[in-house]
């Protein structure tokens, strides 16, 4: 059984019949799914995939004669793992080519009967049923909001998830925390002062202002770890994802800061034990990596002494994908004095 | 002095003050090259860029009093060099929301007086000299010629170049050889055979299609390394980066081909001294590494056996900045007698 929704202009436009000259930003969005790569890599975190893997295959109960929705299906790993575990009937939407592939996949491994492929946009497709027990979705982003997929996580489940149903993950949450990172900082950031003998100082700012994607060294770390938000995912509306929130980071030793470091943990709490991962850079490294916000200031911190501040984090109105970080902090020791705001977009 | 041409639609639409959602895919890839990330890529690039630098500073005799056309500019980098080496003023053309920043280096580098940058599409803008004696451009791609910003040199050079003017570089080179990549092409392709033990196999089709852009060790070459075509950037006409080219690749030793892998070369003739640079396996490693085509079969060849077929390379219809690669190859050696042809799609 397959649904064709043929009106989903991205893979519309993604596809081979168009000539490729008239795509839009979301088209590019989705199109960047279409290649393999970002699947193959995704596939091999086995933090990622091995998570998911264990919590449906261990968790039977949550899916056996179910209907299931997996959102965001790409290559459909999830759905297959849902079918093998007793799924009634998933339902797995992609907007990107991949979809096509999904399909092909399927059906060779014989689960057509059981995994209908759904190529189009969550928010502008039919589903063949009212109701679903169980939305499974791999939503998370760079600094887990990136990209916004929550919000079609959200939207699929005020349409579609029944009474009792249940989101998995059903919980994710934001941590920070400050890193030593001289040597990094003057590569990435410092360079740009002398450049072949030139001055490009000017692109140090803009070099700034982009959080860095990377995995940091858990010996890096100088103060405590913070949890700044949690999220759950089978609650929460759509604005809970843009946030002004308070930390205080307590140094564990006598160090410099140079970056303050944001992650993420996802949860799965309605499993029969408690299942998940962390993107720290205490666990095991993941494609996520953990996010990087270099500070104009190094802070000079004592053992005890606490660097404080608030966060905001906002969708950029313009491309409500991309992510606005605003960064409040503080610091008062016998070694620095620093007060300061900057501001990072994530693009 | 500033030329500002507004209407360069890529620049426009790749600006701040435009909803990031009417973008083409020129735009786009425009806007690729609005990210600082690969301008730093580039610059640190040092095979590249001392290159370029060691090129110009060591041969004053081209720049002195000249007037220098520098097609793709970046960060100014080029240009920069240029004016340091004595030229009468050059003028930087690029596209990107770069351009703005490259301004402002200029500016910042006390070069203002020498160096124009217009922000613009070189097919669009208006110079305002009729000729050019120098005309510098690093455009070269992965594979040479992917992104096909050859053609917007060449264009530039028709429009611009007084008749004993130069090119810079003025030759471009293709080669081919060959490498045993058990491990790697295991890890890449026959993942797909058995994805967390589904099939996944049909995507493994798209990925041998895809030729893959990585570092190859020397150690892996197993055949002599051919030249497959030469560009003379001064005479070339467009079409001639679409050809269909022989090769003959023999058996250095006794040993198992994977994959054929492609790199090139570029060179300054007009210098005092011959100058240039290698992108092969044999070279220090570039941010253009090589490229790698995975072959359908594994060819068992013996110490002085052939490989032999035919290249095809042409700019893909649909999107000119796209790559079709079509590949024959026999060998009919004791181990082996394989005849195939494969077909590639670098985008």
């Amino acid at each position: 059984m397959e649904v064709e929704v043929e009106d989903c202009p991205a893979a519309a436009a993604a596809a081979e019949e168009v000539i490729g000259n008239e795509k839009t930003s979301a088209d590019y969005y989705f199109d960047s799914y279409s290649h393999f790569g970002i699947h193959e890599e995704m596939l091999k975190d086995v933090v990622r995939t091995r998570s998911y893997q264990n919590v449906i295959t261990q968790n039977n109960f949550l899916f056996k004669d179910k209907i299931v929705l997996d959102v965001g299906a790409g290559t459909g790993i999830l759905s297959l793992f849902c079918a093998k575990a007793g799924a009634k009937h998933v339902y797995a939407i992609e907007c990107s080519q991949m979809a096509d592939m999904a399909k092909e996949i399927v059906k060779t491994n014989g689960f057509s009967e059981v995994i209908t492929v759904i190529k189009g946009k969550v928010e502008e497709i039919e589903l063949p049923v009212p109701k679903v027990d169980v939305i499974i979705s791999e939503w998370m982003g760079y600094f887990l909001l990136f990209e916004n997929m929550l919000d079609t996580v959200l939207f699929a489940r005020d349409k579609w998830l029944a009474d009792d149903g249940v989101v998995l993950p059903d919980k994710a949450s934001l941590h920070l925390t400050a890193i030593e990172d001289a040597e990094y900082k003057e590569d990435k950031i410092e360079f740009w002062n002398n450049v072949y003998g030139f001055d490009m100082s000017c692109i140090k700012k803009q070099a700034m202002m982009e959080p860095l994607v990377d995995t940091v060294d858990a010996n890096q770390i100088v103060t405590n770890c913070q949890l700044l938000k949690t999220m759950d995912i089978s609650k929460m509306s759509s604005g809970d994802a843009s946030f002004t929130v308070p930390f205080k980071l307590v140094a564990e030793r006598n160090d410099f800061i140079h970056a303050l470091v944001a992650y993420f943990n996802v949860s799965f709490t309605k499993c029969h034990k408690l299942m998940g991962f962390s993107t720290g850079p205490r666990s095991k490294s993941t494609h996520w990596k953990q996010t990087v916000l270099y500070l104009e200031d190094v802070v000079t911190i004592c053992e005890g002494e606490t660097l404080s501040g608030t966060m905001t984090v906002a969708n950029n109105k313009k491309n409500p994908r991309d992510i606005d970080i605003t960064l409040k902090y503080s610091i008062n020791g016998q070694r620095s004095k620093v007060s300061r705001t900057q501001n990072y977009k994530m693009r």
